[in-house]
């Protein structure tokens, strides 16, 4: 069997970033090169970064695409590298598609090219399109009809982009029908929680489909709402794991593969899904024997607790830096939310560049104060304190507030005080927002919501305990200072905007709130299920009634880290004005 | 030729207000009973309201919305007007569709019904499924796979909705192969800016198509960020126009039409787009003769300012009453933007439910505390006066702000105090950012950003100009007092957040800036065209270079009227940490 050394390179790429997305292909390729391999692959997008978003309809900015992709083949040439086949995806148009009402401007398509020899070689785009969850492809591309199989050292090589293996039919079965000796498919598919496991699954079970040994490159990083965990993975034909690559770790897996020579009289025309094989022989011979390097190997797992927030670091480190900030501000209360992003903070930009500020009200306690300035001591944060009590006293003698009004007004006096710090030093301000609180508005819009990001907005509160002592005892095994006070986790949850306040005063215990909202939201369970599985009728009624009106303030809530693909935000978008209730329907 | 009276039900519907849809349908079912209709119909998804989004996933929605479709075709014909068909537009779900990774949750559909003899007689779904602009459909809904055929009267009657109209091809080509009599159009179409006269020629390009009369039955109101405009149009086989509904009025157009008769020998099986025939028939008999009343009359066009000022008016009285606030809250800095919405707002509510307040710092002018007052005088508004100083103080003691830092802070107090009195008073604020200034980031995130509806967020600086002398101008015609202040009208427009500041120390002439704006923003064009377009080349790059830093900003912008297909927001969706700048590429 012919050999093949495959260089699958899981790297992050930047939206709009085309020189420096360009630069890092260059920086990978000169990386696999030099470690040997024949054919060099890079995720879905990687020249754009991904998503685009409406980027796609702005015809400069498809232009900008094509004309970087040509001179990214040349530039690889000039490099020495033209005899090495990359696979690079990018943003094209159709040539074909003709001009029609409801089409995507221009006829933009997610694709990817075969860069050889100097020249683009092979293009094609992807055949599936995913319309659902954080993805709206339908609304920015139009689909690819071929299935492109280009023939590297003898070996017919088909190729993929993402969705194409998530949908049944299409390029998996082609894949078979036109005989190829591997499928290569590149990626960029955001991280989910237990995703792993699933895509592994899909990818043994795409692999026997196809009848070939099937590589899966899949992107890593963070960008906006999305989190890529990395997760490369290639399987023989028999469902067999041949490599795994590290989770949400830049690097290149090279794999050598022993792989069928193509076929003398290779299946040409239409196949599966109306697919028409678009060949292209870049070289005939298979290559001389050589000795193969050792498996490839199979990355350690991380645990559900270390992966939930390993994503939310990489999440916010790639927000920060993509943005162009360096620093973070964080309103430290003394409690958990703001503890645990402080310490996600600390792990994704160094403590050196986060600056937290305690803000005390005549509410808040002596142990916040003392908790908030012990996790500063614990991980080396820039800390200082600004009472906000002479802002609260003039809006008072102002106005003369009471109640909720006089509540919220202490959490937004916070709010417009770390946005003249964040103005008058330029730190990004970070939110602590927990999506227990979002989900039944128990938060203040202006106020605690403040921030360009928020961190744990995806994170449940039972979760975001767990994280916090998962960060702690992985401290400890290190035999490094927890970060978090022990105080701030053991504590009952408190607001603080009035005297004695608890969270359990207008919140179920945050145990059954977790699963009632897991079942309401992530899973849209109506009231009936949720009651039948075991939960109080009042209590369900009740949560579910918070939720429905609390659409509003999550609306305004800014982006962060989706460790779920039924989170808030894009994949969750309900009317604002709406008046159905599951609590209320007859 | 067999006679028919159609009554086109045009109307506003409220998101998920299943039981209060079902009342209106009945309400206007019964008035038309009474104008002697022999065939009713209802605008797209009425029962559910449009559009909505998310929920078309919750599967006890679909159950909801199903269960109210039986009991209202029972409640119609209680009420006696079992005899008479009524099309009911609805949220269903496929029965047939097999579950599939990447289609919709349950497979729901944009359908709709036809109510007869206290039975759902017939039921079919959208065919073309929108997913541009303001529209997810590919995300929510499987599409409809039938031509319905409802014979009334001895009439054949094709039904279609909405975005099958605006596509070429499937129902409308299929009505003609069916030989319909008639193809009655339910639909909920979003106002755009000059979207009456592109209406007016795709129904008579479509009935031409269609080889018959065609009736476009129009929403009217407001949901959430989109306002329906009504418009609703009749238009003969020849293109002629039968009848035209008023621009954002609710109402019932009845109109006689005089229709062939059904052939003895129907068409049957799959005709165009592989659309099957699905025939029903409620009565075979044509009606005897009767005198016809006098045709249904042309209603007169708004024209465009009129136009643009009505479509805010109407989504922010539906936005105010939809979400259950009887009061709105501005604050009045005596510029046009403030003015503009107040005067928009007196008139969506009444001035009675108007609160103004005037928030003046250190740097405020007299004319300009003179010029908000005035507004309140003329208007008739609740206005009082709360001076920011002491709150400004008290964080400058304690910051020590400066440049920017200290501009935004004054922005921001009066956004806390906007919100402290929301929460006191109970009213609803309105932020008062137009297009303009929002596209270029020439707003304070927390400041002047706060509201839960921006008025005007979708309308340019020049186009508040003329809608405010507009509004003066007709109330002068009507011989009513002009709202807006004339001096907040010829002003140079300042922020009035430093000494002396206006606008243009860091913008462009407005005059310049939208025509550069509307270049970019809603065409979608690059640098290049719009320098050929003739604006000088420096300045169109800084232009862009501020919107392209400006995307932050925007995702935090409450929503507002949409009177553009190109807004923002929903229909403009970009990577937030995006690099691409159209400035800087090489």
């Amino acid at each position: 069997m012919p050999q093949l050394r495959l260089a699958l390179n899981q790297i992050d790429s930047t939206v709009g970033d085309l020189a420096g997305n360009a630069e890092s292909v260059v920086h990978w390729t000169r990386h696999a090169a030099e470690r040997g391999a024949h054919l060099v692959a890079f995720p879905e997008m990687v020249l754009t970064g991904y998503p685009v978003e409406d980027l796609a309809l702005r015809s400069s900015f498809v232009d900008a695409s094509r004309s970087a992709l040509r001179a990214l083949a040349v530039r690889l040439a000039d490099e020495g590298f033209g005899g090495l086949p990359v696979v690079v995806g990018y943003l094209d148009r159709s040539e074909e598609a003709q001009p029609r009402f409801g089409q995507p401007a221009g006829a933009p398509r997610n694709a990817a090219a075969v860069l050889y020899g100097g020249e683009v070689r092979l293009t094609f785009a992807k055949h599936h399109l995913p319309n659902y969850g954080v993805f709206d492809e339908f609304r920015y591309f139009v689909p690819g009809d071929t299935l492109p199989v280009v023939r590297v050292h003898g070996v017919d090589v088909a190729l993929a982009i993402c969705e194409d293996l998530w949908q049944d039919g299409g390029r998996v079965p082609a894949a078979r029908s036109a005989g190829a000796g591997l499928l290569l498919s590149v990626n960029a598919s955001p991280y989910e929680r237990e995703k792993d496991d699933t895509r592994l699954e899909l990818v043994r079970k795409r692999a026997q489909e196809a009848g070939c040994t099937t590589a899966y490159l899949a992107m890593t990083g963070g960008q906006d709402e999305l989190v890529f965990d990395g997760d490369s993975i290639v399987v023989g034909p028999d469902g067999e794991v041949v490599a795994r690559a590290p989770q949400f770790a830049e690097g290149c897996v090279v794999v050598d593969l022993d792989l069928p020579a193509a076929a003398d009289d290779p299946v040409t025309g239409v196949v599966d899904d109306g697919l028409r094989v678009e060949r292209v022989v870049l070289s005939e011979q298979p290559l001389a024997p050589y000795e193969a390097e050792p498996p490839g190997g199979y990355a350690e797992r991380m645990d559900d607790d270390e992966e939930v927030y390993t994503a939310l670091v990489v999440g916010l480190r790639a927000y920060v830096a993509k943005n162009g900030f360096r620093s973070v501000l964080i309103g430290l209360s003394g409690g958990i939310d703001s503890a645990l992003v402080a310490a996600i903070a600390c792990d994704a930009v160094g403590a050196e560049n986060v600056y937290g500020v305690s803000m005390p009200s005549k509410y808040s306690s002596e142990h916040s104060k003392g908790d908030a300035a012990e996790l500063a001591r614990r991980t080396g944060l820039h800390f200082r304190t600004v009472p906000i009590e002479p802002m609260f006293d003039a809006y008072m003698g102002a106005l003369g507030l009471s109640g909720l009004a006089e509540e919220n007004l202490q959490s937004r006096l916070r709010g417009t005080l770390l946005m003249a710090l964040s103005n008058q030093e330029g730190h990004i301000v970070l939110a602590p927002g927990n999506k227990s609180e979002l989900a039944v508005g128990y938060s203040t819009l202006y106020g605690d919501s403040v921030g360009a990001y928020g961190p744990i907005k995806d994170v449940y509160k039972t979760t975001v305990f767990r994280l916090a002592r998962w960060r702690n005892r992985s401290a400890g095994e290190r035999g490094q200072t927890p970060p978090i006070p022990e105080a701030s986790i053991t504590k009952p949850p408190s607001a603080e905007l009035r005297p004695g306040q608890v969270d359990t005063d207008s919140l179920p215990d945050y145990e059954v709130l977790d699963r009632i909202l897991e079942l309401y939201v992530d899973r849209d369970q109506g009231k009936d299920a949720i009651v039948a599985a075991g939960f109080d009728e009042e209590l369900v009624a009740r949560t579910l009634r918070m939720v429905d009106t609390a659409e509003y303030k999550r609306r305004q809530y800014p982006p962060g880290t989706k460790i779920s693909a039924k989170g808030f935000g894009k994949d969750r978008r309900l009317p604002i004005t709406n008046r159905w209730r599951e609590t209320t329907r007859g």
